[in-house]
């Protein structure tokens, strides 16, 4: 007899206990009697419920889709969000397998995804509020981002093997429209979604708006995003979505997963360094963050590099550099391909800096500065170091031009 | 009852008429009764048996893929290229109806396409080789590639439709890898289906392996064929692909349909126009090739930029422009778009014309040159021509700078 499968319900804390105790494999690997797991529920991010199953033997990490935003129960939102962070991490473990978390389980009527539980691992937002600095946890970033990207991009595979995975991923529509409308579009234009506290901000907000520089390049990023599948990308690589002891950092949270521009994993990152950069309240430690971004930078280059040099002696040779023996030739275009990257990369992370202080989600990292005037400031030179990575008045040529940009914008303050 | 489709057959004359007769709005279109149809094979290309039905009504054109290519048996081939020639015609259709064919019938189990029989009309390769030039074809030509390809664009349409276009069309996996083999790949390398008559042209094949910036700028073209979906692009707008009467002009032959850069199809057309100019033996006649090339770039950008201004006008803004209202930052982003296509136009017309002079599939165009040897100078100054397309050791800014480089080529000779 074929049993129906459940209709979707959103699972509490008795439920999760329940639907781990139904599958053999998780319980074995929580071990003990599911009465003695402790569930509890760590939800945190925008969309979906978490919780944090524990045995004796080990733990778990479940998410489960909720039919709306977690925050706004009435912004309706479909449940396969799920679906795409499992294929993502289907589809990029076998090259990361120490920088992510394995698919354990996956139910596709639940919309449930189960992974090893990071119980040792801290959130790199909150390390990095708490003034915590991993000094090799950008370099992990690098790499991750290095490697998931390469694999999947037409540099790797046959052409054949990429679309059809970017068959997959552009299904997963509502999130990219997320993407789209909150980090590409809202902030250029009166939305209700947009909103900050000080009423100081609002002449800075009005100035990326009228300048055709900004809008100009906003547009081109919007297109760029949309229609450049260099690689499958993670799709929301902020600070959240990083967790770190240190010595092992895992990336996690892969639901927005798309196909689009590599610059875009590392313009959010990035972004995400520089917003706690601004909202640091000890000018000495920021010296850190210039580290991290080069470091970042730095590892990222030099891994896809490698990884593009060892696949050129390989037999197996994907769709490029079928012929080409000419060493000088390949480096001139291993160059354009970097400088395209990095140009990105720029663009990106100043759309993000700017939605994280004006549009719909805001990062904690400014809270940290208690009074309201310092964290104005603040906002106000992320802000501006922003626009100026947009409009690039003096073309940002490499990173040294890019971090000497972002000093300045600081040390104005 | 539900009655089972029948499976595959390659239809005869006979079958042809059978299965005409069986669909009732085509029947009508014909008129009279089936057995006073006249029916005939025309079958011309590599893939597909092409067949003309006339009543005395009117006429239908009936196409049904081979399970192998038409000229080798041995090169087995799926059907499902039919589907992506008629979701083509349905994608582009409303948009260039007096430029294309209309998609009367499509059957998925036996593969076949109906349209209406352009009876009156001449494929434009024959009549270039015929000495007959219609003044304009290059500009219906223009209108065509603008109207379709602006219509699949995100300029045109929100993300989510043109991401659910591209899952349609990146199932099109076997023809878009004759393209990257055939046109992209094999002429740069030994391989058995390369061939050329005159061993005089060894020495230039061999220059274009030899030089590292043409393999450098081959494996650029193909990775950006690739990765580029500008928009939906009819994939093989090669001279036999336009039928005219002159004063009307249709595309055929959408099969090779693909998301892609926009510059691909106008490459391929303007190559073959300077694959006929190369082949022409009278010279005089020659300027009109020049003539053609230039109408059909002017009316491709002028009616391209005309239908992006419109929409800019519109109520529905599809992704890109949402608040530049600046007109001289607009002009600059449309500049540096256009700039894009051209470029890419000068790269894939290079493609178009080596591999149609040493690749597997050649062009007719040059066997109205009798003699051996100055059909050879005229393959040997067609090939050094795309040559310096593709190495560009002067950069071609303008399609002045490309028709020079073209006339230098030719007068070399």
């Amino acid at each position: 007899m074929t049993m129906l499968p459940s209709p979707y319900t959103t699972l509490d804390l008795e439920g999760v206990r329940t639907f781990l105790a139904s599958l053999p494999a998780i319980a074995a690997r929580l071990g003990g009697t599911p009465e003695a797991w402790q569930v509890r529920e760590v939800s945190d991010g925008n969309l979906n419920m978490v919780f944090l199953a524990h045995g004796p033997h080990g733990g778990v990490c479940l998410k489960q889709a909720l039919p709306h935003v977690r925050v706004d129960p009435s912004w309706k939102m479909p449940l396969d969000r799920t679906f795409f962070e499992a294929a993502y991490l289907r589809a990029i473990f076998p090259h990361v397998p120490d920088l992510t978390t394995e698919c354990l389980h996956f139910d596709p009527h639940q919309f449930i995804l189960i992974v090893p539980a990071l119980s040792e691992h801290t959130v790199l937002r909150t390390a990095l509020m708490a003034g915590t600095f991993y000094p090799s946890v950008a370099a992990h970033v690098g790499e991750f981002v290095a490697r998931s990207t390469f694999a999947t991009s037409l540099l790797a595979e046959p052409f054949e093997t990429v679309m059809n995975r970017r068959i997959c991923f552009a299904r997963n529509q509502t999130l990219t429209r997320i993407t789209v409308d909150l980090v590409l579009t809202d902030p250029y234009h009166d939305h209700p979604r947009n909103h900050w506290a000080d009423p100081h901000l609002t002449s800075i907000v009005a100035a990326l708006r009228a300048s055709a520089a900004v809008q100009a390049r906003i547009d081109s990023l919007r297109l760029r995003f949309l229609s450049t599948p260099q690689a499958l990308l993670h799709g929301d690589l902020h600070t959240g979505s990083v967790m770190t002891t240190g010595a092992d950092t895992r990336i996690i949270d892969g639901e927005f997963a798309t196909f689009g521009p590599i610059g875009f994993d590392a313009g959010l990152f990035i972004g995400n360094l520089i917003l706690n950069f601004f909202a640091t309240p000890d000018r000495a430690a920021q010296s850190v963050h210039l580290d991290m971004i080069q470091t970042f930078w730095t590892t990222f280059k030099k891994q896809f590099l490698s990884l593009w040099q060892n696949r050129e002696t390989a037999q197996d040779r994907s769709e490029l550099y079928y012929a080409t023996t000419d060493k000088s030739t390949q480096n001139f275009e291993k160059s354009l391909f970097m400088n395209e990257i990095f140009h990105d990369m720029c663009g990106f992370c100043a759309t993000e800096i700017i939605r994280r202080i004006i549009g719909y989600a805001h990062v904690a990292d400014f809270t940290i500065l208690a009074d309201p005037s310092t964290r104005m400031e603040r906002q106000k030179a992320a802000l501006l170091f922003a626009k100026d990575c947009l409009e690039q008045k003096k073309p940002l040529k490499s990173l040294a031009d890019f971090l000497e940009l972002l000093q300045q914008n600081m040390s104005a303050r």
